[in-house]
């Protein structure tokens, strides 16, 4: 039960969360929201996705914007993208990316839904992306979806979960992130999961990505953390919701996370002032109060006292 | 690390929640919320406070909510009301109260900013009260307020709070209730406060009263869980709010709970689509959305399906 001293964070919200933002959001905003999210101490800040514009317009300026953020690259900062084909991956390249991902669900039906293939051909589709990635010296993570849960199977077993883990780590992926896509896992589901994927792979290989849609993200964190887990992907101000149920939360606040390990004494290196002034910014953008409970907190008592 | 097999869910909704609403709830609503709750299967359910309709006019209705809701009690659920002195409990005992709440802080300053006197002398003014109850077989329970922190002092030593406990234990209460005040307590801090209450009150008589202000109740509610705590207080809807911290959450909210319990295979005897509903049709009486994940999430989805 002992806890990792340190996680590292590995911030989503300028794509995993804008991504699912129906206002077009300007590459000056998302420029600007990265660079707060740097200032605010975070080290790995997923930027944009090298994907078709005509599948995701709010991505459609993903060269200008990780051309901009290259070009004042804070040291010691990643800025992965993601790439789900070879031409993605080449157009990234070309802007610059030193650091890639890629992704897999663990659920069939949810592959076959939304990439239309099998889990297995999905798979064997990234391969040219991370083979050109060895070849170009540009560092893979991958993503595994529906670890806890998918919106049309329900229920998934643990070792899908561990194969496509697994397959990943094979193909060179240098970290495998573990996606509790609709939310749907508990401390205990997520301990099962988490114990069969780490038969296969190292637990200093995996990540949590979990989604607050049923409120257990920060649970789900906590039990992983017991397991040995030290990264965690999270979204400032929980930007993005749930893109299955409108109206519902998605990825779980950074905010959130980095107040649980301040609490829990483990080092993250975020600042949670300046991250509550982002996660205020950028909701503000967008015409809305942040949506993550410490985000509204700590807002609630700076007015309070001011 | 076993979990209890089930989980008694104090609903604290009706008076601990609607006491902190500025707009006056009428007693027709009061009685029917309680009655919905009943319905969903709630074994205890917190009816109203006996305390100076000046102070608290929300429950200046206090014995017509109470007589009412005991005219058709249902078998086997408990009606507790808050008496915070002894004119309290007479009116009470007169409206045919058979369970009454007392409490105390573990704070202080919070003790003094509160109620004007010190933890010692607060409790004092509570016998009376425990005694008068004992001499008409009333059941008493106890709370302890600012667990894990306080709005004036910051941290609270877990001593404190096993003290105060203790002399709630002794002065005769069936069960003590551990608050979370604030909401600043996290799986590690809550984990070291119940380490000290128990080596002074047994696990089976505690129950956990966390608030979700910062996002981390459903942690703590699992962390105390894994410790064998099998009473948990929350309220319907999230109501209430942060009165600490206004726009900021308060009380876990019911449906969070029983989501998490459900998850982990613990049996609570709540339904959790009757208590969604509930949530939704408090808020709609309210004139707003309901606060919490899962309700908003399963009626999310249900107007998906739709």
């Amino acid at each position: 039960m002992t806890l990792p001293n340190a996680v590292r964070i590995v911030e989503v919200g300028p794509r995993d969360g804008l991504q699912n933002e129906k206002q077009l959001v300007s590459a000056d905003t998302k420029v600007e929201l990265i660079r707060r999210l740097e200032a605010a101490g975070l080290k790995a800040i997923e930027t944009t996705s090298f994907v078709s514009p005509k599948w995701v317009p709010q991505m459609g300026d993903n060269t200008e914007v990780l051309t901009r953020v290259l070009a004042a690259a804070k040291r010691g900062v990643a800025y992965p993208v993601l790439t789900p084909n070879l031409k993605g991956f080449e157009a990234a390249l070309a802007a610059g990316a030193t650091e890639v991902a890629v992704f897999g669900a663990a659920s069939e039906s949810f592959s076959q839904k939304n990439i239309n293939c099998s889990i297995a051909e999905s798979l064997e589709r990234f391969r040219p992306v991370t083979e050109a990635a060895r070849a170009a010296g540009v560092k893979v993570r991958g993503y595994v979806s529906c670890v806890a849960g998918c919106p049309y199977e329900g229920l998934i077993a643990p070792q899908a979960v561990a194969d496509v883990a697994a397959t990943l780590l094979e193909m060179g992926c240098y970290e495998i992130s573990l996606g509790d896509t609709i939310g749907g896992g508990n401390p205990a589901s997520i301990a099962r999961m988490l114990e069969a994927v780490m038969k296969q792979v190292p637990v200093a290989q995996l990540a949590g990505h979990y989604h607050d849609t049923y409120g257990m993200a920060i649970a789900n964190i906590h039990a992983s953390l017991q397991m040995g887990v030290a990264v965690f992907d999270a979204s400032v101000g929980g930007l993005g919701g749930c893109p299955y149920a409108a109206g519902a939360s998605g990825n779980v606040a950074t905010e959130d996370v980095v107040w649980l390990l301040d609490g829990l004494g483990v080092q993250t290196g975020v600042g949670l002032g300046a991250l509550v002034d982002t996660a205020a910014w950028i909701s503000a953008q967008l015409g809305r109060e942040p949506a993550s409970r410490v985000a509204r907190a700590v807002l609630a008592k700076r007015g309070a006292v001011s």
